[in-house]
């Protein structure tokens, strides 16, 4: 190239260093490091046992279906030019379909018109948040929530207030009153991440009264609920609310599904379940942001829950429950007194309290060095006010043997501290500043 | 399922209804239809020769390459186990260790670390305007631009502005005397959408140095780069500024590159080459959108580009040379005295400008209905004052026999309305109400 500028222009230019952050939105400020995403970057050093990840157990993935489907849509040129053209934003229609065949059977009757087909269900809740939350706008959370969540919200300056399930709220909330618009209630109903909890049906009716009263969306972050391997289950917020108003199209759940639980994560495939006036909007959303989600992955995901759905979706319950039970067990023999956890019915994790004066974000570097342990500090999950004292284990990454020998460790390196200063301060007087580049992004 | 609502919960509730855009944000209403997208849905009949979609010819689809590197990766246990799964945000390594060298030889040195993958140019447009772009920034555009930008910023409630490329610019521009911030300038250097049309040397420099006396980020769109094939490729606008301030991590330039012209667009797979440090922000914005894009597709990606890339672009860049060259042949042909157009050196598009009076969107349905063509409105493409008397016209989708026999009736009933009120008044008494579902989001 031979391009010559003036000296001038040269020389000013030499001296030039830029400060990016003047550049940025004032939204940026808000979008910062995820300590979980931080933490997989840390994790994966040998040796460690990892409880950290919200990752599902690879050795479950239908690997050969996916293979026989990619390859027999790529085998035929017809199918194989439409797969890897452009495609229509709200998704494969057969997909579609199936889909809203599949939110019939758990209670919602709808087609495909209420169905948006999105990169996971992260995404879902991005396009969600797009087309409600404002800068500013209140929503409501539960405490602790998906971290994921909160990151979504914050890149759209959300503030937060606390669900009120008690079925005593009144509207307006204290937020609208402040002069604050209340723009919806996030809530996972069913094995929450990160404490695996399921609202109980009172639970429920209170959300659906709240958001009645309000006129509030609630967005129902379904991700884990096919995962429930005990217990009855109990119908969706989404449906329940269509029991009591009639249509999927008069009410005011968003629904997000997704198939990285029971099927795979590595083709980002969820979905929305709402009225059709709303999959439109968010549809016309998803057009700017990417257009659409790839129609190979749609079509090879079509291929495969239409043969093994109910099958593979029986082996992730039946592969999680016995892990489930290992951690159990494991936390049930290691833990000192003065520990306590959740007892999932379903997902993929368990949600620990240590004593009221510990600290999880403390603890966490001890448990790197001593135990060889990973987990996720509970503070991370909280929009305000953390419980210090909590940390989320997830069971179905790691291996049967790796949960019992990982809690093992990590039970007796609470008990060590635990019993060493003798009143519960777990990990107080060690320093976060052991892990290169982990921060806490709450609290 | 036996929940049972008391007769008053169940009354009101069945009497509601809901008014959503009460609900949504207020930059919801900047979210609409796009003219291109309602298009596709309406030329998809048959006996309509389509010039509308922005359309890669899938007859060009490397598809046994894709199938043998999907069919390799899932047949071999651990790669799969590690494509099905969760993956880092910023993107599958080798594959951004490809795109470094690639943007190495384009004149760009960087490594990996500049690179962030994204579900294409799209989303990459989407992740700049989410870190850039507050509501009631300015961004400066050229006339026409590529519609799809415009869709991008219209959600984050961006203000547009003209691009001065004259060199005589000044800063602050007349936005930021009226205390509007500017964000930055949106730009495609090469083969553009939807003009087809390079910029100049001169016009490169003079954006450079608006970049320069602004603090300008500049977002280079260069998604039809790779397309271009015929006349002398000029460096990219990123590369002229490294040339200037002597690396990649001094550059204001935001370069977005794109899989889907070239290779095929149904893998979603784009990039952002741009200063580490804001590929690290721009990292933590996609995490919240989608966590990371599929893995599956970017190993695919990688198998099929290292192959082939080469060979592929010129199979590509020949047959659009070709279809180009039927479609110049035949407007040269066909068209009416007083209807002008570019001649592009690559891309895919072609613009018609109709005599001053005429108007592309009332002569729109005259042409699916009376001469069964389609194409794109001009006025799509403008952020303000639209020139209706100009359209966009493809030529990589449509056969070489569609494009000569579709610009014949194109042409055909444009000389039949020109000579007929002998002004050159296209069109005018015509209703766009002909079409259902179309509507003008511009102008």
């Amino acid at each position: 190239m031979s391009f010559a500028y003036g000296d001038a222009e040269a020389s000013s230019a030499l001296a030039r260093t830029i400060d990016w952050p003047l550049s940025y939105a004032r939204r940026a400020g808000r979008i910062r490091a995820s300590e979980i995403r931080e933490l997989l970057r840390i994790v994966d050093r040998p040796g460690i046992i990892s409880f950290a990840g919200g990752i599902p157990d690879p050795e479950l993935f239908p690997v050969d279906a996916f293979r026989a489907a990619v390859d027999g849509i790529l085998g035929n040129p017809k199918q194989a030019r439409v797969a890897l053209q452009y495609s229509v934003t709200e998704g494969y229609e057969p997909l579609r379909v199936w889909i809203a065949d599949y939110m019939r059977s758990r209670g919602t009757p709808c087609s495909s018109d209420n169905i948006l087909i999105t990169a996971g269900a992260q995404q879902a809740l991005d396009l969600i948040a797009k087309l409600f939350a404002g800068a500013g706008d209140t929503i409501l959370v539960t405490a602790p929530t998906y971290l994921g969540a909160l990151q979504v919200f914050d890149a759209y300056e959300a503030n937060y207030g606390a669900i009120d399930l008690s079925g005593r709220a009144d509207c307006p909330y204290a937020f609208e009153t402040a002069g604050e618009r209340l723009a919806a209630a996030y809530i996972m109903a069913d094995c929450a991440n990160p404490t695996g909890r399921c609202l109980t049906k009172d639970e429920r009716f209170a959300l659906l009264t709240l958001s009645e009263r309000c006129s509030l969306p609630i967005i129902e972050d379904a991700a884990y609920e096919a995962l429930r391997f005990e217990g009855d289950a109990l119908p969706s917020c989404q449906s329940l609310d269509i029991l009591r108003c009639g249509s999927v199209e008069r009410s005011r759940v968003l629904y997000c599904g997704s198939f990285s639980k029971t099927m795979a994560p590595g083709l980002r495939l969820g979905w929305i379940c709402a009225a059709s006036e709303v999959i439109r909007k968010l549809t016309l959303a998803k057009q700017g942001v990417d257009l659409h989600t790839g129609l190979i992955g749609q079509m090879a995901m079509l291929d495969v829950v239409e043969r093994l759905f109910d099958r593979q979706r029986e082996r992730v319950r039946d592969a999680y429950r016995c892990k489930r039970g290992a951690m159990l067990a494991a936390l049930q023999e290691f833990m000192p007194a003065g520990v306590s956890w959740t007892e999932p019915e379903g997902g993929m994790f368990v949600w620990l309290s240590l004593p009221e004066a510990a600290d999880s974000v403390a603890l966490l570097p001890r448990a790197l060095d001593e135990a060889k342990v990973a987990f996720v500090p509970g503070p991370a999950f909280y929009a305000a006010e953390p419980k210090r004292n909590t940390l989320r284990l997830n069971y179905s990454k790691p291996s049967m043997d790796e949960i019992s020998s990982g809690i093992k460790r990590l039970g007796r390196l609470i008990r060590e501290i635990h019993t060493k200063d003798g009143r519960g301060q777990i990990g107080v007087n060690v320093q976060l500043g052991h892990i290169a580049g982990m921060t806490s992004s709450r609290g």
